[in-house]
């Protein structure tokens, strides 16, 4: 039995949905929640009541600062219906989503609600890119970081050449990261690209012949990768296929307590662990090469859960950046520190590989519409563990585990999930 | 014995604190909840150790815009030593601190905590006025009204009008709610005005004295509430001591699981009910002149507690502005729908009243700094049941409520508060 704390009550997925992860100009950030809440009604096998819910819990990163939106919450309620019930806003920066998730799981245990409704949305394309960039750099530590010309992608960077310092990782692995989520990606048609690197290359070099300018000849993906022309360096060692997309998005879970879950799905999906931590900013960390918050939250999770990490088949974690993967899957205990690159070199976390990971695509290919994509891990775990998951489906899984993370690991949360069927 | 649901856990209060209100042109969000944070410790009886912490909740509308800093909470818990343990960020505008305090109730209700911190914080008064308005506008609906040009001052003057249309109810009312809370709050060392009209009134006619301009003459509280000179409308029926202020400050609260909160303190207070509700935004009501939220949230609250409004000792309630006062002493059943103004006219809520609302001195008073202002609600409640608020201490209390709204009743969120020693 696990030696760590038990929520009172037993709670299950019985529905999750998503709108496409992408480029939306003519859509809000209500628009696209719809769109999620649309698709969860459809995925619920034996259909609920919307009356059935009890609370709405909603993440958002900052449609403040993106659509001058704030009291996000009550506002995605009432557009699907949900008006008089409590509805609440949650903001974790990137981990929002995850720890969304959490407040709803909690919710249900606490014995004040039955069925919750739990969503994220977040619409970041409207604003030209320099003001993206500040509205991110706004997760950052406005004395410690930002204020020091630290973006997003500088700080991941630190983290990566740190890694490169102490591990001997080299750039290969974290552009394998890229393709394999490319891959992984071109199988969802709700991801923002659906495209892999051997058919990006294929496309280019088309598109030049029919131009009739020199057609690139790349040996292999890893040498498209290397091209500063085709991938250009944004702050070494990461380059543009080392990052996450600008996105809009949203994703919705239903939520119900373990007793009555069976009253929507024959096929429910369980939470059997919930971990949350948080950290000091970047420069103020003994090691830059893990991330606390991460490892306080696996342990957490996997104690409650009462399973080990070999134990976990699949897994969607927050990749952000390339190295964000690479740390997640040694954070997460499935390959010992530093290891993380080799497992990916040998293939390993491929959908059939003895560890998958980011079967959806990742961030890195879904999309990383910030407030949404914990959810859209979620949604791709009940997928998955459902085995609804189409021709990206990985067999034979039944634990599956979500990692997402705010900012360079400021919070972290981790759930773990189990198919009983 | 209730018909609503109940926690699954009991849970109390074992500690409060707050900063000043005001303005602080020095302090950061940060510095404003580590000055809530340190007060709080000293109110423990017996003391803690912060390492019982083990979630921290913080309550905060908008960061991201005042200060560009998103991601609030774990940098809060990291300023007050609570890395690497879980910190969570609500917003649901002006009921931020409620709800806040709603999620850490649930937090340890669940089971997953024990011992939780709820703060709520607000660093409002740096920016430029007209930017501070188009903040606080970003909480109203950005497609129904803040596009209409609705600020909420007018929001708050329609649901005024509409009140006055439909149970006749006089701006001299409004006034005596403001004049009220003032002369409250001037006992209230916490509070951003710490000065009654009566005194007001004098204080300036001395200075005209001594400047050897005319000395304005009032007979009365209300005529200086009417001098358009000295109390300017702001939004008909609004005026400046109809309108709460712009303001910097934090609060905190320690919550403990029944079971352990004696181990803090021999007089915890417990918190027997909570509610929650939301609205759509106010150009799609019915009927102005209640909060469909408030209602919804009450009567949940008393469900829980087992409390009828006439049970109720005291209340802190959500008077941004002075008619808010009036519809949550309604909506809340203190005073039939409509009678509001009489209850007021004849007194009846002031601290000797049969009905003492907003002993504090209210949001009116003590400031309104908006993620902190549902959580300095909670301080007074817990230092008036626990006897401790000095020269305006209300006598023989032991049943409090607290009322906080968000926008315009987009959120209501109502908790109701015991002594037990």
């Amino acid at each position: 039995m696990s030696k760590g704390k038990k929520l009172g009550r037993e709670v299950a997925i019985v529905g999750s949905g998503m709108s496409k992860f992408g480029v939306f100009p003519e859509m809000t950030t209500r628009d696209l929640f719809v769109e999620a809440y649309k698709d969860m009604t459809h995925s619920v096998d034996k259909g609920f009541d919307p009356e059935d819910i009890e609370a709405t819990y909603i993440s958002n990163f900052s449609s403040d600062i993106f659509e001058g939106q704030c009291h996000t919450a009550p506002i995605m309620a009432d557009w699907v219906g949900q008006i008089p019930k409590p509805a609440t806003r949650i903001e974790n920066a990137c981990a929002s989503g995850g720890i969304t998730l959490r407040q709803g799981l909690i919710a249900i245990a606490s014995g004040v609600c039955d069925v919750v409704l739990v969503g994220g949305t977040e619409k970041m394309t409207n604003l030209p890119t320099e003001n993206v960039t500040d509205a991110l750099a706004a997760a950052g530590d406005t004395l410690y970081e930002v204020n020091c010309g630290l973006t997003f992608p500088g700080l991941y960077a630190t983290m990566a050449t740190a890694h490169m310092h102490k591990y001997g990782t080299k750039p290969e692995s974290l552009m394998r990261v890229g393709i394999k989520n490319h891959e992984n990606g071109a199988l969802n048609p709700k991801g923002q690209f659906n495209v892999s690197i051997a058919a990006l290359m294929k496309s280019k070099q088309e598109k030049a012949l029919n131009k009739g300018t020199p057609v690139p000849e790349w040996e292999d993906e890893l040498a498209f990768m290397k091209d500063n022309a085709a991938n250009p360096v944004i702050a070494w060692p990461l380059r543009l296929f080392d990052c996450s997309p600008v996105s809009d998005g949203a994703g919705c879970i239903l939520l119900a307590a373990g007793e009555i879950a069976r009253n929507f799905t024959d096929n429910p999906i369980y939470i059997i662990g919930t971990g949350q931590g948080s950290d000091h900013a970047l420069p103020e960390r003994k090691d830059l090469t893990s991330l606390t918050a991460v490892k306080v939250a696996a342990k957490q999770a996997y104690e409650m859960a009462d399973v080990t990490p070999d134990e976990i088949d699949i897994a969607e974690v927050h990749d952000c950046f390339t190295i964000a993967e690479i740390l997640a899957i040694e954070d997460l205990g499935f390959f010992p520190a530093g290891k993380g690159p080799k497992a990916i070199d040998e293939g390993l976390t491929r959908r059939d590989g003895s560890k998958p990971v980011n079967a959806s695509g990742g961030l890195k290919s879904k999309g990383h519409p910030i407030g949404a994509s914990g959810i859209g891990q979620v949604v791709e775990i009940w997928n998955q563990l459902r085995g609804e998951a189409g021709p990206r489906q990985v067999q034979n899984v039944r634990v599956g585990l979500t990692h997402n993370v705010g900012t360079t690991g400021g919070s972290g949360v981790v759930h773990i999930y189990e198919r009983r069927n």
